[in-house]
């Protein structure tokens, strides 16, 4: 194995000790109050409950997923699967035992001045940042070097796996195991998570907010602590998760069609992508090496990037003007990572193409991280007049909320299409998956400005709920909205990166699906060139079935969704009922002398998110693989296709709706057209309430979905059949 | 020309008459009291004066494309377009006269008793039902007839036009264009009469009822005439012209097929689906003539059956029990053109698979409005749910409602794709097209029925207006709510249709745009197989460019829908106003001493209509064309497939959403879970208002739209490069 492989390593380690050290010094801080304390007590104990329920449920299917991978292929693919998962859980974990150490002591913080507080918001934010991008990596590196043996170029085949007599290349399989479980520990948290956060929201506003007109975060709605639990485990555990599983889920597409394409210069005819990754001689072992860990060469130097952004962020000495500071250090970044990748790419054999293409990663995601700015924030027009409709009443307001979602998918869409095309000219496929690395390289940065947003919203719950002076709310307030806009630029970066990592994963799936069957000549195969068989004259009947598969894929985001949705409603439902009744059975509650029975709202919600997120979570897991066994592997690069269009859609769509029905609501309330308590307000109110499951929970969720599917098709490839088993 | 064509020449004729002959049944019955009379004039002039604006804009918008297409390729199109145009044109009025001469004429039939006011409605329906069908056949009889010379086998033949130096087949573009042009003018009408109808019911009953607390139809609400207007240019008009397009485009998506497979036998290499076709021996003359007049002896058969299940309804003579005889008159007309396929079929040299292509449309449409139904009408389950859930507030009733219909996709899109599959073994893409045919086959029942209730709905309005007995309402009301289950399987049906000729329409394009070019070699053309173009190993780099059509292709539909959406919000909002303005100003309206103005509110909303139809319109000509022109023919292809795939589902879902949202609010009304005006009803209210755009104005519209941009990249892929014009 090549000597390039030790500085990912290193690098991975600089990150997890970074991470530790920021980690130490948030712990070392005050916690403040003895309310302070208890209530922080009870949101920790909440989402480590909740977490550690959910990671049983999951522990227990990796066991059985990773049992089954073990069978069907071999022991190395279940290890690396487990592997990918175990991490996964990890980065949940970690950031979440961070946001949860550090919501009161930026509370606390928040006492002294604005910037202490964003100073531990932000350490709390950067270890999980670092810890996400850390473990990504370091897995990778374990993977490598532990199964070192089918990385070696010599035994880079298409072998037959001894059970079933399938031929796969063992590498490659291992590496999108890895990713495999990455993405399924993902979806879970995402899911539960994203169910829990939304449904303990809901009913906290329904019963709190608008039945007894308590204001949010009031210690006197039993809901309120699920309510501050929710936005750990979903905004920070799920997110974690989620941006790990693209993170790795862009460079093993890398890798794995560098292996098919080394595998091809003997059965692929892939010569002119090899000469455009400025291989002209071929791919020898030298060159191969390269190519395989330059994606771990790539991120690893935006990790370093992203360290050296945090400490100018943590270290700028500046008061005022704190989200010029930040967005600054998202530049700083962003501009770090070119560099590095320039000299990486420089420095080996490879095409500079690879350096363009990385940079159309990082333009697209400020790109599409801008629109979704522009149609969320209230500084621009769309919301603004969203917020102005909705004095029209509550259906026109959503049915305007519902309009502005859909028509911001268009540039999005534009900007993705535009990359495609860019990045195909310069690399073919494995351009359009070098630019979703670019998008994701420095990953480490955009978690840590993602998360701090949750915990200075955890701490404004706090700061409130313990009774601390208005001018430290006003503080959290003003570092949550500062958060709103960086969070923006990042949703936008996950939606373009989750398209691009599909996109990649979905062409290493074609290919792996293809590089099998000896006695298939290749090039009658175009998977779904034979929706047009008769145009291409193509002969093997698979038309209807590819054709089949587009709707079909289409369909399941939809179907997909509307569980979350009702997830989430019929949880809040039964909240909703437990609150109600504590209300009446306990008058002393709404005077401050009776304390809420916190922790029975927080079992409901618990109990609620872990009971729906395992159907939806089947889905994404049983129908490629029940599609591509009974309809064959052709049909099933159509059904991966369709899935991947509807929800790119309807992921964009849920995400701008929501975000700016939830921002429509705060221009309101700061006073615009009647302000608080008047009918505008109402409308609002149940516009934020509707966009609330879409933005946090279904488009989320949709990210994954795509790419869990894809990933799976790729793990499972060799076993589906050429044609489907009937007919 | 073959002598066949005298049949369905016979048939469309007869059809006419028959239409005639119950229009004047219609208009020769008692019109009942001045106040009626008045009413109904009220209506008549607002309907025919936006229908006549309407036509205004359509006939220089026809003008205009019509001399583009003279100008590009020759008169004979030009001539064919405008013949489309002005038929479905046509549709709309003839089926709007009826329907405006009905609806009074019901009102005072039903004073009599229910079953004259289901003859009246019944009659005014089928008038449409048969104008639609008959004029829709009549105009392809004449352009076969007028331009035979370009469809006789000797002159069918790739041939270059004049002006660009492109290639075709003249007879083909020909039948194209008077497709195109009846599928822009449904658009149009489908547009621009929802945008109308949905504005309308909007104002009415934001400031009507939940404002002023009138009842629905109460004259003293300015917005009544304009809704009852909405009525008659949204559901008959629009409809009519809508079917007219599904019928026109599935007849056409056959005979276009038809072209190329004769063409084809010299270079096209399509002999295993002329085999398919039963021509074992290839397609000769007689052969030729023989599968391209089968469409229309098959949708003759359809028009026959149709009329004599509508002389079984008319001449019924039960009393009770009409929603049984209303199902077994459809489930007659679906079996009596069964038959009639069967004898057409046998008696020709023709497959008898064909024969099963249109049984499997019939099938799949009437499965698909069976769950149309389950998801919608409230003796179902999931409605029901949807009523009990309004109870905990509007934010819940509208994303479950949203939840219901992303869920109502599955079991379409799996009749669909089954359906697709098995006519694909049955006859190849020419397979697709009979089921779609299929489908539409006895179009001219669908519409009758789908039409009888809107005529109902304006009747129960006008007897609620001019105060007549309650139990005139009650048997209005019954026959509305009839009505609502047949137009279920109506919507059913469309959408379904819409599918499959799309599909149909869409496979014709891609043989055109593949029969071209001499220089190419044609297997290694497969348009969506260079999404994959390394696995096929082909050649032509224009995989990016198609990865860019699916991915834009499924964003139009979105936006399309976001501008429909906006258009009725922001058109009802400036009629509140006016509403508001008038209930202010004249103080006299509310106690009856001062007629509202309800010009003024029709006048408004038409203004709102017109305004807002075009830029939708445009999208759906514009977009294909443009994108053709800039990334080519084959990264159009993947434009359309696109665009396919994201509006099915965004149809299905708007629709049935929306139906859900309606009758749960009706069945909240009818006294559960607090009946009217208890919190679930104000809930219920809310989610109508949201899923009333939905399901009237954006779903019907969706469907055109994939037609409409089908059609016209078929009418000018010739003119489209083979490959980008740049890189």
């Amino acid at each position: 194995m090549s000597v390039l492989i030790v500085i990912p390593a290193v690098i991975s380690v600089l990150a997890l000790a970074s991470a530790f050290s920021f980690n130490r010094a948030v712990v070392r801080r005050a916690q403040g109050s003895e309310r302070m304390t208890t209530l922080q007590g009870y949101i920790r104990s909440g989402a480590f409950t909740f977490m550690i329920s959910e990671a049983k449920v999951m522990l227990v299917t990796m066991a059985v997923i990773g049992a089954i991978l073990w069978i069907l292929f071999y022991w190395e693919v279940a290890v690396a699967f487990w592997i990918g998962a175990l991490l996964s859980l990890a980065a949940g974990f970690v950031g979440m035992n961070a946001a949860t150490h550090a919501n009161a002591r930026t509370a606390h913080a928040a006492r002294k001045s604005f910037k202490d507080a964003l100073n531990v918001a932000f350490s709390g934010g950067s270890v999980m940042g670092l810890s996400v991008a850390g473990l990504a990596l370091i897995g990778l590196v374990i993977v490598l070097v532990l199964f070192r043996r089918w990385f070696l170029p010599g035994n880079l085949v298409i072998e037959t796996s001894n059970l079933l007599g399938v031929s796969l290349i063992r590498g490659a399989l291992i590496v999108s195991a890895y990713s495999m479980g990455a993405s399924l520990v993902a979806l879970f948290d995402r899911v539960g998570g994203g169910i829990y956060t939304k449904a303990a929201d809901m009913a906290a506003d329904m019963v709190g907010k608008v039945e007894m007109g308590i204001p949010e975060d009031d210690p006197r709605n039993p809901a309120t602590i699920a309510d501050n639990v929710g936005d750990n485990v979903g905004d920070v555990g799920g997110l974690g998760a989620d941006l790990l599983e693209s993170f790795v889920g862009a460079i093993i597409s890398v890798m794995v069609m560098v292996m098919y394409i080394y595998v091809g210069r003997a059965n692929l005819g892939l010569e002119g992508l090899i000469a455009k990754l400025g291989l002209t001689a071929g791919l020898s072992e030298g060159n191969y090496w390269w190519v395989l860990v330059a994606p771990l060469l790539i991120v690893g130097g935006g990790i370093v990037a992203s360290l050296l952004a945090i400490l100018y962020i943590r270290f700028s000495r500046r008061q005022e003007g704190m989200q010029r500071v930040l967005m600054n250090g998202t530049r700083l970044a962003a501009l770090l990572t070119a560099i590095t990748t320039f000299v990486i790419v420089w420095m080996s054999p490879l095409s500079l193409n690879i350096f363009w293409e990385v940079i159309l990663g990082l333009v697209a995601g400020v790109g599409i991280g801008f629109f979704s700015e522009y149609f969320t924030s209230s500084s621009f027009r769309p919301t603004r007049e969203l917020a102005k409709m909705n004095q029209s009443g509550p259906a026109v307001g959503v049915t305007e909320g519902m309009a502005l979602g859909m028509m911001s998918t268009f540039m999005p869409v534009i900007l993705i299409a535009a990359a495609t095309i860019i990045s195909y000219q310069l690399g073919g496929l494995l351009g359009v998956a070098f630019t979703a690395m670019g998008m994701l390289s420095f990953v480490a940065m955009t978690v840590a400005v993602d998360t701090y947003g949750p915990i200075a919203d955890n701490a404004g719950g706090i700061s409130s709920m313990s009774e601390l002076p208005p001018e430290v709310r006003e503080r959290t307030d003003k570092l949550d909205s500062i958060g709103n806009t960086t969070a923006a630029i990042g949703k936008g970066f996950a939606i373009g990166s989750a398209a691009f990592a599909a996109l990649g994963l979905i062409a290493a799936y074609m290919w792996s699906a293809a590089s099998v069957p000896q006695e298939v000549v290749l090039p009658q195969l175009p998977i779904v060139g034979e929706v047009l068989a008769p145009m291409g004259g193509a002969s093997i009947p698979v038309g209807a079935f590819v054709i089949a598969g587009l709707v079909i894929g289409a369909m399941v985001p939809y179907v997909f969704s509307a569980l979350l949705i009702r997830g989430v409603s019929r949880t809040a439902d039964i909240l909703v009922q437990e609150v109600r009744r504590q209300f009446k059975e306990m008058p002393g509650i709404i005077d401050g002398s009776e304390t809420p029975d916190y922790n029975r709202c927080i079992s409901i919600t618990a109990h609620g998110g872990l009971n729906k997120m395992f159907v939806p979570a089947m889905i994404a897991v049983v129908t490629p693989i029940a599609f591509g066994l009974i309809f064959g592997r052709y049909a099933l690069g159509g059904f991966l296709i369709g899935a991947l269009l509807s929800a790119i859609q309807l992921a964009i769509y849920c995400a701008n709706a929501g975000g700016a029905m939830d921002n429509a609501k705060k221009y309101v309330e700061e006073g615009h057209y009647g302000g608080k308590n008047s009918e505008a307000h109402a409308a609002a109110v149940t516009g934020d309430t509707v966009g609330d499951p879409l933005k946090d929970t279904v488009g989320p969720s949709l990210d994954i979905l795509i790419k869990l599917m894809s990933v799976i098709a790729l793990v499972f490839a060799s076993l589906f059949p050429l044609q489907p088993i009937f007919f």
